[in-house]
């Protein structure tokens, strides 16, 4: 049977899978050489690929990188030191019998959840990814959407402030993500536990802590937690208004805080959200680090 | 040459266009009859369609009606009385020779523009109609996103604002169309002019007198245009962030108030947008209140 890779470019590791038709063979993983504007970064995953593949038949080849893309070209990566960088073009270049294809990272982690995870369900969703800030993927027919210029699915960047509270890295104010992301959500506890009583101040403020101090009824922890509800809540809502989806997905290491988190998303939503998607249903991702690897593999895949 | 009708139920009255391939013949309109819950609305249209028709084959009726509609079912059209209608099957019964589609009237105005209006290059794009309230449709790859209730589009139900300032007759607080409708316009124009000086005391507090007004430079008129902006410029940037178009086209009444209108919403847009959407492009609806028919006939053209 002839083989498949599914790739998961990262800003510190390069997550490779290996499958036969749907199901993971092997995975491993390489450093991210970012050093002359990521300029190894491919012939490092060539060689990868060409030991784990030494006589067998490549029939695809998925890459997800972070970073927007539009038809296989990527516009600019960050964290790889990437600006425009022809990737398709690269790797049908190197493996002209492959079927390649190189998508946002966001974007096929939803494709693995899709695919593999909790959304194989679901054809219409969109699928939010809650940790240091906030990814999105919109899914549409089964289709994800890319975008005019590769940006479709930021809504870490939607606006839901006023009066420049908190700076983003984007360089624009108030973003959702500087609120219920893990960065948003220490943040928020930082300000409400000033001169207030809270197990917090023995531990590292983390998101992890917070969550399960508020678990165990920190009234302050419970207040950010419940803070960040309210903005995931609103987000969520103008979302479903917007593109009445059938399903919000939610990854990310935020989403490791479980039902306990979930409940209290959906319980708001219905509190606030227009009636005609009261029944936008929400989802934990199943897939957790490995869902860039399956989407990758299953994009390729006919 | 075969006939194609081009219809848009309204609340008030009924257009009809009776079109020769992409050219309109003729345009009449009906009275709406909401009596005994709209029950008459069918037979109306079809006493319409026989009289303009007399002899000449129908090769497809397309009509666009004021509420949700997934796949020719309208799900409760207030308007018009209506609960749920098979309106498709409907027509289809009584037409079985003809192509015939029902949309929701927004999505028929989009979809009219796309034809013959303002947005003919573009076929990834967002309609905003600025009327009474504010209705959208999003337009992916050519096709209308209907969403899984029908409910796709409805941005004027954004959540833009905290604090529970603004009643919405959807029910809840503090939508988009509560601030940047003619009708959130008047309702911010008369919190301002309260106490203050301004030639409004002496006119209908009406959204076209307020924009006149503001032309000519009255303060109190020009800080209700420029809350409006800002209102407008925050949706049409979190739109962007998560859609990603080409380009946004503005319909309505409010969009009468023309280029002053769209300068300072496109300024206020590049102010504060996510960068990988500052290409967005900011267009004026050109159709009027012609869009629905001319969207209707598109919709059921092969």
């Amino acid at each position: 049977m002839n083989c498949i890779f599914g790739i998961d470019i990262g800003g510190t590791e390069i997550k490779i899978g290996k499958f036969y038709g749907d199901k993971l063979e092997f995975k491993t993983s390489i450093k991210t050489d970012i050093s002359d504007h990521g300029a190894r970064i491919f012939s490092d995953i060539f060689k990868k690929i060409d030991e784990l593949s030494t006589g067998e038949k490549i029939d695809g080849i998925g890459i997800g990188v972070p970073g927007p893309v539009v038809k296989g070209v990527v516009n600019g990566a960050q964290n790889l030191g990437w600006g425009l960088v022809e990737a398709e073009a690269i790797i049908k270049k190197r493996y002209p019998k492959a079927y390649c294809r190189v998508l946002n990272d966001a974007n096929v982690a939803a494709i693995g959840e899709m695919a593999v995870g909790s959304a194989r369900q679901y054809r219409n969703f969109v699928m939010v990814t809650l940790g240091t800030g906030i990814g999105g993927s919109i899914i549409i027919n089964g289709e994800i959407l890319e975008g005019i210029t590769g940006a479709a699915g930021e809504i870490g960047h939607m606006q839901i402030e006023y009066g420049k509270k908190r700076k983003c890295n984007c360089g624009r104010y108030d973003c959702f993500e500087k609120y219920a992301s893990a960065t948003g959500l220490v943040i928020t506890a930082l300000e409400l536990m000033k001169g207030r009583q809270t197990l917090l101040h023995e531990r590292e403020v983390s998101s992890r802590n917070i969550f399960d101090l508020a678990k165990e009824g920190d009234a302050v922890c419970l207040e950010a937690v419940d803070s960040m509800v309210g903005k995931l809540a609103l987000a969520f809502g103008n979302i479903a208004a917007v593109f009445n989806p059938e399903a919000i997905i939610i990854g990310g290491g935020v989403s490791k805080a479980g039902d306990f988190l979930l409940d209290k998303v959906e319980e708001r939503f219905q509190e606030i959200c227009f009636y005609p998607v009261k029944d936008t249903k929400f989802v934990l991702a199943t897939l957790g680090n490995d869902a860039g690897i399956y989407g990758a593999a299953y994009a390729v895949r006919k």
